[in-house]
Order: C-alpha cells, then structure tokens, then sequence
C-alpha cells in the first residue's frame, strides 16, 4: 500500500457513511464529511480526513453530541447559537445560513455560536457565502497551542481569521489563516524527516527559542509576527469565545487531549450583504480592477505570477477534482480500518488509474 | 535647544491654533489636534504631532479640504460617509460617533468611509468607543509601502487594523497594529544611526532581501508574515477602500509625493453594543478572568510581566500626562516655526521641569 488516489466526492460519501454508522444523523453527516473533504481538495490536508477518526472517538465517547437541537437566539441581527455541543462544522454549517438569512435581512448580521466543536476549515463557510454574492468574516477559537508574548507555554489558540469576498471574472478573495507563524503540522513534518525548523518559529518546553523540530513539537508554535499575532488571537478568542459565552483561552479543550469534557469551542461569523453598501456589479468589477492591477505588478526573480489570496486552493481543488485526492499511507490504514468495522470498503472509492489521463 | 518636554494639553491648544489660523474650523482644529496628542502620548510618535507640518502643507495647497459638508447614506445599520476629502481625523471621528449612534439602535453597524485622508492613530477612536462600553474594529487603507508576496516593489498600504474591547477592573483590549512586519519608522530611525535592520523587515528597490536601512527605505516594507500581512492588508483594503468607493491599491494617493490630486483613502467601521449579545456585566467579568489568567502564566527569563495589547501604551500615556510629552529638536523647530507664522509661542508649551516632580 503507497499514497494512493481517491476520487473526491466518493470518498466523501465513504467518509459520511462511516460517521453515519457510527451514530451521527444523515445530515450531519453529510455536512462534517463535506467540510473534511473540502479542506482535502484545498491541500489543507491536516484539516480534511485525517480527522475522522479522532471525530469518530469523540462521537463514541460521549464528547461530541449527535442530532442535538440547537438553540437560537435574535434581537435583530445579532444572533446567539448554542450548539449543544455539535459536531463543529454543523454548528458552523448552521451559524453559516443564519448570519446570510440576517444579512439579506438587516444589511448586516453577527452570529456567535458556543458550545461547539472543531469546525474544520474556515473556507468551507467562505466558499458558500461568496457564491451567494456575500461578504464573510469567520472566526473560531481553539484549545491551547501557543504562548502570550512574554509567556513561556500554549495559553492561546491558533484561532484562525478567514474572509470571503466575491470577485467577478476573477476568482473570490479566500484568505483563511491561523494566527501562527506556520502550521504545527509543518513542524511534525520536519521532524519526521529529521529537519531542522527556522528561528522563530516554535520554542521548547522551557519557552526557549529552538530550531529543533522535536523540542518544538513539546514546546509551542508562536504566534505570527510576535505580539501582532498574539493580539490578533486574542482578538479572536474575545469574539469567540468570551463575547458568545463559549470557552476562552484555558476553558477550551484540547479534543485529543481532554476525555472528560467537551470542547466549547465558539465561532464568530459576521456577513455583510455587498448590494446594501454599493451595486454588486460595481463592487465586482471594482474587484476585478484590484486584481488585476496586483498581477500586473512586476515579480521577483523566479515568480511567475502574483496569486491572491486563496487562488492557490482554488486551483488545488480543480486538480484534485480531476486528478484525485492522495492520501498517505497512515490515514488510508486508519480509513480503511473505519470502514472494515462498518461493512464500508475504501478501496471503491480510489480513483481508476488508467481512467485519469484519458 | 535639546530634547525638551512639553505639556500634553497645552501642546494640544498650541498645534490646534496652528491648524485655526491655518484656514481650519476651530472644531475640526480640535479633532485633528487631539488625535495627534493621542499618538504622542501613547508613544506611537510616528502619527504625532510630527505630522503637523504635512497636514498644514496640504491644506494651504488645497488638498485637503476645510469644514467640508460630510454626506451621509443610511440604510439600517449600514452608513456610508462620503467625507467630502475632509482630514482623516474628522471623517474619522464622525465616522466614530455614526457607528456608535448606530450600533446602540441596531446592536451592530458598519459605517464605510470614502474621499478622506490620513486619519491618524486607530486608537483615538478605540478608546472612545472603549469608554461607552461599545466594542470597535477600525481600519483604513494607505498609500503604497508594501510588495504582494512574488512583487518586487510598493502596491499595499501597511493598511492598521484595530480592536477595542472594554474591560471591568483591568484596562481594556486595545490592538492596533499596521499590517507590516515592523513600522518604516523603526527603519528611518536605523538609517539615522547607520544601523543594520534584522533580515525580513524589507527589501531594497529591486525586491531583494536588505538588512541595510538605507536601501530598504528606498526598497519595500515587508508585509507581516509574509502571505498573511500580504492577505489582511488587502482584505482591508477590500472593506476600506473597494466597498466604499474610496480608492484601493495604487489608486490611494500619497500625502507627501502627490500634490495634484487628494489622497482619496478610505476607512471602515464595525461597532457592536456588547449588552445585545450577553449583560454587559457579565462580559467584563468574562474579559476579566481572561485577562488574569493570561497575567498568571509563567513568564519567560527576563519578563517580569505579560501585557494585554494596549496596556504599555496606556502606561505610556499615564506617564506622559504627568512628565510631558518630549519632541526631538527636530520637530521642536517644525512647530517652532510653524507657531512664529501665526504669532503663536511653542516655548509656553514647555514643562516647567521645577514643577514636574514636586
């Protein structure tokens, strides 16, 4: 068994059953399946199926609830969404429709959701509103990875900032990024491989400066651009989590570390109908003007296009669209075994070799 | 004439006489003064009174517009200010009191800015916002400092993106930050001292990596954390600027290189009255515990303290209103002379060091 292809939209069905059979109803399902897949299609593989297992366990054990009734509160368009602690991405699915329903309503919309759960990738949501000609903010927070400035151990989250805005020839703006220098998944990759990390990227167990990719895995990474990146978590996490009464800062918990209580993740979504500021068609060709002012800008040597924020994905998507999603030997095994326990087979969802470059 | 300090207050009345009987409208002389003032005293000299002589500059030469008739567009929660290329500061602060008027009737509101100037610090308008117990996001776009990741040359403003959110006992989250991995201010001061600046602040006019002052100034500042800085500056830019109608990318014109035409920079508002969302009470108590729990965690070698965003500022100022305000000699003579036009004395301005530790 080596990297091998999966076609997209099989797997997700595979991935959807699995979390079906394990006890989660049809719709929310679908929904947690979708946000995996989309993150996978999008190159954003540490949030895409690598997560079903840990999903599964939380769903076992109690930690993640299934087919909860989500309470919703409105004065206007400010909304409160208790998620009853919801698998992330449908209590993100759902603050998605209220925070556009609100928008088309109001102009303007806000939506915090507490007692929630990993929602996956922030684009998920992103993509959906754009297409329908919105503009979206969304934040989530997260438990604990890296230090204050001045701090020596994770205290604040990753908490990721993401938004979506629609373009008109040219493709949306996607920016979705946590708020750490890079990714922790890029550190176990470098210490997989027995390399070493660039300063400033993570410090050890003792909050010292390290370019060691295994003290860095038992330290924390560090915020992007020093305290810039500890404000902008914060932020997040103020939003999030201590404005909507979910967890904040030390009360989120860590979902592989924590078995005895849920998360209490918060979101924060905030959706703007484009139409009520400017028509939608100026607005797009004004877009349209940015864009293509930045790609005119002359390039550094060995660059051969200015992307915009998002366009990389976008372009990942169509590939492995077509050309199918790769997985890594680990997460195939730990699939595959998923769906032995459920009479699933991955192996019907790989992707047809001599049928892809015809 | 060295180094002197300066009353705070005084200096106030003294650089809003200079904008009076420079052609202002003693209410927007005020506005702009104070705003200045507030830079100062928060230690961010870089939007201080140092900008005094180019605001003079630009409205003598009738690029910056003097008690201008605002035009104001509401639909809900959502204004659009055209500022009629008022100062930044006035648009800015009248911009400040639409969304607060309308987030206490809407619970939410953006105001959009469009036809301004620069408006100073963001923080001027945080802390008032901070003080009714409103929560307030501002940002502005600027005229062109910063490559596009794969760009070689200025195309992004070093667009600030600020957060106020009030507190109970402790001070209150204030974040305001430029989108750039370090001030250019931080680069003028290295050049003067025939510094070298750390590698990733900037690069020089052909796009290369410097650690030379001289030929970053006459390079690039580096948006912070590479494609991050480079996705939050035009995500800013997007709402400042694009939706607005202001101008965005090349089209925001620089205040001290363009004399024909007005800067035409755009501004974006987003205030929410807390109390909609959770008893304000109950919220400060929130942020309360989080800023105490960040406060209680171990420090690193060396840190005596771990700050919340804001908080060295709001020291700063303390400590400033108190010992006065010290200008290098520099802008000492600008205001000096600028004063002498108008029969206006700097020297009455000055603290009485005699009196200062009494």
């Amino acid at each position: 068994m080596s990297n091998r292809r999966y076609h997209w939209k099989r797997l997700e069905q595979f991935v959807a059953q699995v979390f079906q059979r394990s006890g989660l109803p049809p719709e929310e399902a679908s929904v947690v399946s979708e946000s995996l897949i989309e993150a996978d299609l999008r190159g954003v593989d540490s949030h895409g199926v690598v997560r079903t297992e840990i999903y599964v366990q939380r769903l076992e054990k109690g930690m993640v609830a299934s087919g909860a009734s989500m309470q919703v509160m409105q004065d206007g368009g400010l909304t409160l969404l208790d998620a009853q602690n919801s698998f992330g991405a449908v209590a993100g699915n759902r603050a998605l429709e209220l925070a556009l329903t609100g928008a088309r309503q109001h102009g303007l919309s806000i939506v915090g959701v507490k007692n929630s759960n990993h929602f996956g990738t922030c684009a998920y949501y992103l993509k959906k509103a754009v297409e329908q000609d919105m503009l979206l903010m969304v934040m989530s927070n997260a438990s604990q990875t890296m230090p204050p400035t001045g701090g020596i151990r994770p205290f604040i989250g990753t908490n990721p900032l993401a938004v979506g805005v629609p373009a008109g020839r040219h493709l949306p703006f996607m920016m979705d990024m946590a708020t750490s220098v890079v990714a922790r998944g890029k550190i176990i990759v470098a210490a997989e491989k027995g390399e070493a990390i660039p300063e400033g990227w993570a410090v050890d167990a003792q909050g010292r400066p390290t370019t060691d990719a295994q003290e860095a895995l038992s330290g924390s990474v560090l915020p992007l651009g020093g305290p810039k990146g500890y404000a902008l978590s914060m932020f997040i996490d103020i939003m999030a989590g201590v404005l909507t009464g979910a967890g904040f800062g030390k009360s989120v918990n860590n979902m592989y570390e924590n078995w005895a209580q849920p998360q209490n993740v918060g979101h924060f979504f905030i959706a703007m109908d484009i139409g009520r500021m400017m028509p939608v068609a100026q607005f797009k060709q004004r877009m349209d003007e940015y864009i293509e002012d930045l790609k005119a800008e002359p390039k550094a040597p060995g660059v051969n296009e200015i992307l915009i924020p998002g366009e990389l994905e976008f372009r990942r998507e169509q590939e492995r669209k077509q050309q199918g999603i790769e997985l890594p030997l680990k997460v195939q095994q730990m699939l595959s075994s998923l769906g032995e326990r459920h009479g699933l087979s991955l192996t019907d969802t790989e992707i047809d070799e001599s049928a892809v470059y015809e």
